[in-house]
């Protein structure tokens, strides 16, 4: 399995050559330290650490996996260094509080420091993923206190962070939480009950482990409005910041999964287990959902990942790999076959991946400016239409990016042929690994029913809002040859969805029935956007990235509208049949 | 993981009801002894028998897979005993000649039995699967010396078979083997080359077996016009039929796969060992192909069995898993929450499954009944018509079946949510193991090629042939709701087909360019048609099956036809984009 490098041209394109970089931060008066060339030195620099020191691990990761003992979860080989050394060298803290020795970097760049992780070791990324967002959830909620006693060790990586959630009987329908809470007379709580499917819940890597627990307070009421989050630490903390006692909890077992087995799955039972209430009583998943968009924009992002690290196994094995000739005749007669890459199949395959790759890249780095518009812009009305542009894009990112992820790396196999079912290529474990990214943090369905239903009908009232302003500006604004393909398509969307705001009043079924055609509809028609700002750019490239490379984005823009863009009318014929194919079916006839 | 019994209902259904088996056999004027009766106790003795003995080891197969040692390749845990068990029970010589110890029962039979092999334990399948098409090819094309010496053992299952064809450096380039051959004193030959990617290659099952082995004379015509086929037993053989010295060949090593892991995959080395030519020199691709038919249908049915292991599983959760409740309002008040049927887009993907499985199940079963009648028919002309439909419909068999089988299986790992990706439910498994069936006997791009090159330009001169024809007819014939739609995409399918036939005179790369595209929407529209078989048969349903069992078949015709079947527009708007957007890329580009 080849650890190749990951293509840093593709970040600093985007950021210099499409979303302004440097304009972006200068309009929001943070960052002047970061221009293009510090933002892409920073990015080099992460990737040489993550190439030398997470790529190698990455096959073995998945072999070996993890194991559960009686005391803890053993990581695969080489975690445990390259965890400490990923500290040491400041990634886990890049865009930490300075108060809490933090380096005070972008978050856009501890966006791309997530893909990075993923495209050189997916079963190692959410060890400093998850304890990124369990930082940001109490730097933002945690009281003056717990922000002390707990957001050192979390920025620096000293510790790592968990979410707890899921129970047995709930994943998706969190209401029916029964982990208990009871009040402790030092005004802490006791908390018990099993969560499932806790990434990072127990593993080797580091001292200590702080658990963010969904738990129901005595009396609380029923649902969704009864649940409040905790604080669990695996080892209590004294004051001086040294490990106090061990708190009563620990992994019962691991999961055995279809991939990503680097990364520790864990059952957790907290038995009268110490916690601290974050927040307010019963506050505990609008807290946790608060930070939801995050983890849903770096799922999407592990897919983006993904699918970048198949397509360029993909095209090396593509070039390499010789079998039979080219339809027009032989193209290398010096050579016994031509390269598959010759094949017009082969091609729609690897461009299929790369058109995936490029512009969802420019999806996910938009939403991530979003992000930084809402924390840092003084601007009311701005704040307010980059809220609006992040809900509802968060479940098109999450959902389209990782479906999109599971057909690019599910091609990244078929390219290689049989070969691409043998483990030791790694193509396979990318299909595995991706899966995963389509049902953690909501499942692709869940995602749907998010956009349509609390997004598109109950916020934006049937319209689908700053998106279609903003796209329609390109177009008006563009004297593209893929501008007027775009309109054609942002019709087409507009026209779905208010055929569905309209079929929504009346039967509620078909929201659910619309739901996953209209949001990888939406994902077509935005990615086709991004395509077509990567298509102008590139057409007036600075020239910085050499010849080859705009041409080939401008073709890869050209081919998405051909080969992918239209899937967009099956979609909407198949919304305008409606939810009774789906509902008219008896349980009895399943 | 659940051991789920083969719901032998759609076997009948299909064979009574759809394709009128007791008219078909009385056409032929063979099997008289298999009526409808009679043939579905069959399935359901051999359903019985694989439900007890093979269902219960397809998770340790996977868990435990194959192990190479010094000597052989060990199979998972009870593999030997089923093996034995099976061939005792007499469903090893299923449907062979009665002349080597066979019963001589029917081809459909044998394929039904494939289904149910891959349905309780795909890992286990390939074992007698292949031993089978050996044999048959021994019956067509050996001599009747190699019949009496390998046909016996063969048939009972007291040997096994493979087919050694792939070479590290050719896997559908087949004209690049270097296998060699030389001509010893004795008539015989000494092969010596690597093959990989050998199913069943080694393993514990059984005495002996019997490898066909493509490989090349001395001054052999280069390409594929110089490869010839041999008889390469494990361990020579006495006139006795006891075994003699071991034959100089072994297993070098077994791959590690994503999946199908009770199925050993075996790196073969031949070394001066001694083999026996089949058929004249020269002859080998052809005589393989020969029975490539059989082989490729196969696999399609493999991809069946998966998706109907799939939905069965993902049914039975959708039922008994409670979360959210329906968008009308809550069903199941006096439950926690309502079962995840409920919600629209679980049914979709339900139904997604299950038209696809019972449209498919007709399809390959007609397909079968066409390799009946080109066996058994005495009318030319017949003859002649099911050579083409087999020709033409091969190619979609093996491919789209297996395609949607991923989709399918995809799909059950979602249904199940976050516990799909988890190993024990068995849902991750399905989708694993079916990978494969995109890739061997030909992967679904060059089944694409093959039908669109070689079927429908080379070979029916850019017609469809007579499967539009029959779809003409029923459509003419019927007064069904869906017939009229199925007019509309059959008018699509052959303008399509007119559109390619075209363009692949003006530039060969258009043929690529449109393959697998037009290989599934070729696909979606003969699903269709038997989609709309089906709807009707159930609509006249004799009622033996149960009132539910037709209302399903119903609503499930015109749920594929509302939702599924409308991927032909985007199909269609892809391929008239042509070859350009796909060739335009240069190499340094990508």
């Amino acid at each position: 399995m080849a650890n190749l490098p990951f293509p840093i041209k593709e970040v600093q394109f985007v950021a210099d050559e499409v979303l302004n970089l440097n304009g972006h931060y200068k309009k929001l008066g943070i960052h002047e330290e970061i221009d293009t060339e510090t933002f892409v030195t920073i990015v080099e620099e992460a990737s040489k650490f993550l190439h030398e020191h997470a790529g190698p691990l990455n096959r073995n990761a998945d072999e070996q996996g993890c194991h559960h003992t009686k005391d803890t979860v053993t990581t695969p080989d080489g975690f445990k260094k390259l965890y400490k050394d990923y500290c040491e060298a400041g990634w886990a803290s890049l865009d930490g509080d300075p108060e809490y020795g933090g380096q005070g970097l972008s978050y856009w760049l501890q966006l791309i420091l997530g893909e990075l992780n993923t495209f050189y070791c997916p079963g190692w990324s959410n060890y400093p993923g998850l304890t990124h967002g369990v930082r940001e959830l109490l730097e933002k909620f945690g009281s003056d206190e717990q922000k002390t006693m707990f957001l050192p060790e979390l920025t620096t990586g000293e510790w790592s962070g968990t979410m707890c959630l899921t129970e047995p009987h709930c994943g998706t329908d969190l209401g029916l939480v029964n982990t208990s809470a009871k009040p402790s007379e030092d005004g802490s709580y006791q908390i018990t009950g099993t969560k499932i499917f806790i990434t990072s819940g127990e593993h080797d890597l580091c001292d200590n482990i702080i658990h963010l627990v969904l738990a129901r307070l005595p009396e609380a009421p029923k649902g969704t409005k009864g649940i409040s989050l905790f604080i669990v630490p695996k080892f209590l903390i004294n004051e001086d910041h040294s490990l106090g006692n061990k708190n009563t909890l620990g992994a019962a077992s691991i999961e055995h999964k279809m991939g990503l087995n680097g990364s520790a799955t864990c059952v957790m039972n907290f038995d009268d287990a110490k916690g601290f209430l974050i927040g307010e009583a019963n506050q505990g998943l609008r807290l946790m959902f608060t930070m939801m968009n995050g983890a849903r924009l770096n799922t999407g992002i592990q897919g983006l990942a993904a699918t970048q690290a198949s397509y360029l196994s993909a095209l090396e094995y593509a070039n390499e790999r010789l079998q039979m000739r080219a339809a027009t005749g032989p193209l290398y007669p010096d050579k016994a076959a031509d390269p598959i890459i010759v094949h017009p199949d082969v091609r729609r395959m690897l461009l299929t991946q790369k058109s995936f790759a490029e512009g969802n890249r420019a999806m996910a780095y938009f939403v991530g400016q979003q992000i930084e518009v809402i924390k840092h812009s003084q601007d009311a009305a701005t704040v307010e239409k980059a809220e609006t542009l992040l809900a509802f894009l968060t479940p098109i990112i999450k959902a389209f990016l990782t479906e999109v992820a599971l057909e690019a790396t599910n091609y990244g196999i078929q390219i290689f042929g049989g070969h691409g079912y043998i483990r030791e290529h790694g193509q396979e474990q990318w299909a595995r690994d991706a899966k995963i990214f389509t049902l953690y943090e909501g499942t692709t369905g869940i995602q749907a029913l998010d956009l349509v239903g609390r997004k598109l009908i109950q916020t934006q009232k049937g319209q689908i809002g700053p998106m279609a302003d903003i796209i329609q500006e390109f177009i008006d604004n563009s004297s593209s040859t893929l501008a007027k393909q775009l309109q054609a398509y942002l019709n087409l969307w507009k026209e779905t969805t208010d055929m569905i705001a309209q079929s929504a009043t009346k039967d509620p079924n078909n929201i659910g029935a619309a739901s996953v055609d209209y949001l990888m509809m939406s994902g077509y028609v935005i990615l086709a956007f991004f395509q077509a700002q990567l298509h102008n750019a590139a057409k007036e490239g600075k020239g910085q990235l050499g010849v080859d490379f705009y041409q080939g984005k401008i073709k890869s823009a050209e081919f998405y509208f051909a080969k992918i863009l239209p899937r967009c009318h099956s979609l909407q014929a198949v919304i305008a049949s409606g939810a009774a194919p789906l509902m008219d079916m008896q349980p009895a006839e399943f």
